[in-house]
């Protein structure tokens, strides 16, 4: 069994390593001088099970070329198997045709795992569970709500806690949070009356003296969620804490957290944060012992 | 018949279908707060012939994945057949394993482009004519020394001209040229008279009072062909001109080219040259005609 990390997450994957009791494999990804990737696997990995630490966020398609590249040395360098851990999975957003002529970026990416020569992949909360299905091959699907779950029933709180979806989407997530704190749901039912006209933010669920933890899977811009939580304060709602398993972030994120009403976001390490955007607002969990164990 | 550009070359891309006589396909290729590639076709195409322009040279990794997403949409979007113009191909010079545990990378993009679903490719001067064969899906190999020799043709010199090619790689090519020029070619011969000693650099053939033409299929940083040009002058050559089809020129290129002794450097638009790599010992052919004829 040997581990190897790519750029996009090295923390995470030394992280992963040391949970399962062994050394980094030896590699170096850099870059030839005119850009193009260049990857040296600097160990024999003949007749080993390899696994490939890399998540697939910004700069997207550099990292999802460090993988296929890395996939494509290790098939011609006659591994085993290769098993390609993607904590997160990008391009996850585009899993459908919304639009006429729009393309299905989610599957495109699944086809080019497969054709560079992966056996099996590990990743983590789908932004759509059906994206297993775009795969051939075995996909281990794993939850980041336990995680997220094990956090927040180690605290106090003034008052009961009730768990928020910031969206319709995400009504079967918060109940899975709201079940492991034994608390009740609420939904925020956004909705837009006429054309043209702003969206109204109505409440399902009593909010009213309540903490309220809001969960999603990806906060990107952060504009649902910070929305979301002010209007949960305009409800009636004493604190607002916030959680997802990935933090894109992109964007006006940083600054709208910073601003709004959420009193601490909750996130996990399946995209590394870089040093600007590690706030004292945000709380960072590791995912390493729940993607050592699928390992 | 549609002809689509993407971002990489959207000034040949013009030119392209200003050749042929249509209009370019409306489709906009942008990018999500997150950097995700976001790509509209804006036109139907169904049952159509769909031509798409894209070099993948640097940002290789975004034009890459705008390729492989496109062909995706056209897919989906019921294209006829699905025609990609590659005037450069990005990765070629990683198509062999010249270590153990090297990727193939020129195959993988190879295999990437046929997954994503196109039907065909013409591209230009790959490095390695054996590139060809990675593919399963039929290929046009086009050929750029016509362009470059029509232009050397039309000049007046102060002598003799010879064709040199700057490694032992480059004398099919070299020789190419010179049939069309009716000039003689010479070589330079580099070799490491032992481990640890500096290159000596040998010319093989006559170039003492004669005007040097070098060429090659990608000039890159540009560390060669001006070792070369200054090999040359110092054996007698009264002028240096040095061609080459695809102007990578990263790095330190375009200052070693100033302070070189090529007195022209003659290259073509398969890579559009961002306005601080157009500087005047550049000269700039267009091979859109070329291209256009193959579609
Ligand atoms: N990277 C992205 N950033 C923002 N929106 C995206 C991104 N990728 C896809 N989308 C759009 O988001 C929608 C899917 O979001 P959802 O309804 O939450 O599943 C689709 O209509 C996509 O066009
Ligand atoms: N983008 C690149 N820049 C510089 N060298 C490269 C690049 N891609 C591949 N190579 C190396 O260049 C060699 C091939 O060059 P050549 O001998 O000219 O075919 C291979 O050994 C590659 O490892």
């Amino acid at each position: 069994l040997k581990v190897f990390s790519l750029n996009s997450n090295r923390e995470l994957a030394s992280q992963i390593a040391e949970v399962i009791g062994v050394e980094l494999g030896k590699c170096s990804v850099s870059r030839f001088s005119d850009g193009e990737i260049q990857i040296n696997i600097e160990e024999s990995i003949r007749g080993c099970d390899v696994f490939v630490i890399q998540s697939t966020n910004t700069p997207i398609n550099d990292y999802l070329m460090e993988l296929l590249i890395m996939i494509d040395a290790l098939k011609r360098a006659s591994a085993k198997t290769i098993n390609v851990v993607m904590p997160y999975y990008g391009y996850a957003r585009q899993d459908r045709k919304a639009r006429a002529r729009e393309p299905i970026t989610a599957k495109l990416v699944a086809n080019l795992i497969e054709t560079a020569g992966a056996t099996r992949v590990i990743t983590l909360d789908l932004h759509a569970p059906q994206i297993q299905g775009f795969f051939d091959i075995p996909i281990d699907h794993l939850m980041g709500v336990p995680i997220l779950a094990e956090y927040f029933k180690n605290r106090e709180y003034n008052g009961d806690v009730v768990v928020v979806s910031p969206d319709h989407g995400g009504v079967v997530r918060a109940r899975k949070l709201a079940d492991r704190l034994k608390a009740p749901i609420a939904i925020i039912d956004k909705r837009r009356p006429r054309p043209n006209v702003a969206e109204v933010m109505n409440i399902v669920g009593n909010v009213e003296g309540k903490v309220c933890i809001l969960i999603d899977d990806i906060i990107d811009t952060a504009g649902t969620i910070t929305l979301a939580a002010n209007a949960l304060v305009e409800s009636g709602a004493t604190e607002v804490y916030a959680c997802c398993t990935h933090p894109v972030l992109s964007g006006p994120a940083i600054e709208r957290i910073e601003n709004s009403k959420i009193k601490e976001l909750v996130v996990t390490n399946s995209i590394a944060l870089p040093e600007e955007k590690k706030i004292d607002k945000i709380k960072n969990l590791s995912v390493a012992s729940l993607l050592a164990e699928a390992i």
